[in-house]
């Protein structure tokens, strides 16, 4: 399986501009836990993942995260590439939660192909809708929903990426996906633990009653 | 002073697409107050300001509001024609805040026009990127400022709207913004009052120092 099977409308663009994708093209693997764009390193290119998983996340003055969204096999990504929009006036930070295979594609040669294809700028206007609606969403979760639910809502995904109920995930973990903070986390998941929601030992939190905790999470 | 000049890459389209947006404008001209676009409106077309103030928010199921941004002369809302990107899967709500001329262009037009041009298109793309700047912004002020830093930061933005520091605002409209209760946003007002930032009477907030409020809304 190669590029071009993996880039959602190869098909649509024509000879030329496919050549010129798969001549810059830098395939590249990346270990679990790299950061591999901040907003201190420009423009690295837009990302488009073969295997693996990557997160975007905000940092505050003082360290405090909180992730924006996730990208799995086949997303791209185009914040790292923010320097092809003049109007981004903000900076997220992509970090590898899994060992994670890629291709970068270089950011002068995505906006050169976009600046004479309507394909290829309504396919990146289509991605960038789909990164804000995650956003709002994230933003409708902080805003309405009470930290509770919010906590629910994380194990649940989690145990859905992961295909487990037993996460190997710290409270602090938890704490920067939701830009909180550890010891509230911790009262939370012991909360949880009272109400027989979740077990925890340590390093480890086991899911007990997920049907109670999406109840909790669609509150 | 036309639409012509108003549209932002007008001298950049053909003149069959010229035509096609010229023949398909609506001129509308809207009370303040007035609610223009909602989810349950469908596709309202894009809008284009001629003169006054849009004002984009979102509502909880309990009806608390946060305005997204806001929209002035020339701007143009792309969220009120959400159809003609199958990506957008939140809804906004745009009201006007002050008396405004407009035009609609029907979202059928628009799309049909951004198909065929990149141009268009790449605008379209700078156009959604910014109004994504904005929401990260307010994201990272609700996420990393604390209530009081928000407030000021509030009020400045409004003196500089309306060209007074005396606002003639109501304490459950500036909680509506920045997604806080009535009550809050009056204890946070009378802190002020009692650090001499601000003077309260029936219906108005007169800044009486903006120095340190601007100081506060930077901490």
């Amino acid at each position: 399986m190669e590029f071009q099977e993996y880039f959602p409308i190869w098909d649509k663009l024509n000879t030329a501009q496919q050549n010129k994708l798969l001549g810059n093209l830098i395939a590249k693997t990346v270990r679990k836990g790299t950061v591999i764009h901040n907003g201190s390193m420009g423009c690295t290119g837009l990302l488009l993942v073969k295997t693996g998983q990557l997160r975007a996340y905000i940092l505050s003055d003082e360290g405090r995260e909180i992730t924006l969204y996730r990208l799995f096999d086949r997303d791209i990504c185009l914040f790292s590439a923010s320097c092809i929009l003049r109007s981004i006036q903000f900076d997220v930070t992509i970090e590898t939660e899994k060992d994670t295979e890629l291709w970068v594609i270089p950011s002068e040669v995505y906006q050169s192909i976009m600046a004479e294809s309507a394909l290829l700028a309504n396919y990146t206007n289509e991605l960038m809708a789909s990164r804000f609606s995650d956003v709002m969403w994230l933003m409708e979760q902080i805003m309405w929903k009470s930290l509770d639910r919010r906590v629910a809502a994380f194990l649940l995904e989690e145990a859905s990426i992961e295909s487990t109920n037993r996460l190997k995930i710290t409270h602090e973990i938890i704490a920067n996906h939701l830009g909180s903070h550890r010891e509230v986390i911790t009262r939370m998941l012991r909360y949880f633990q009272n109400e027989g929601m979740v077990r925890l030992s340590r390093g480890t939190i086991e899911i007990t009653d997920a049907d109670r905790l999406a109840e909790l999470s669609e509150m």
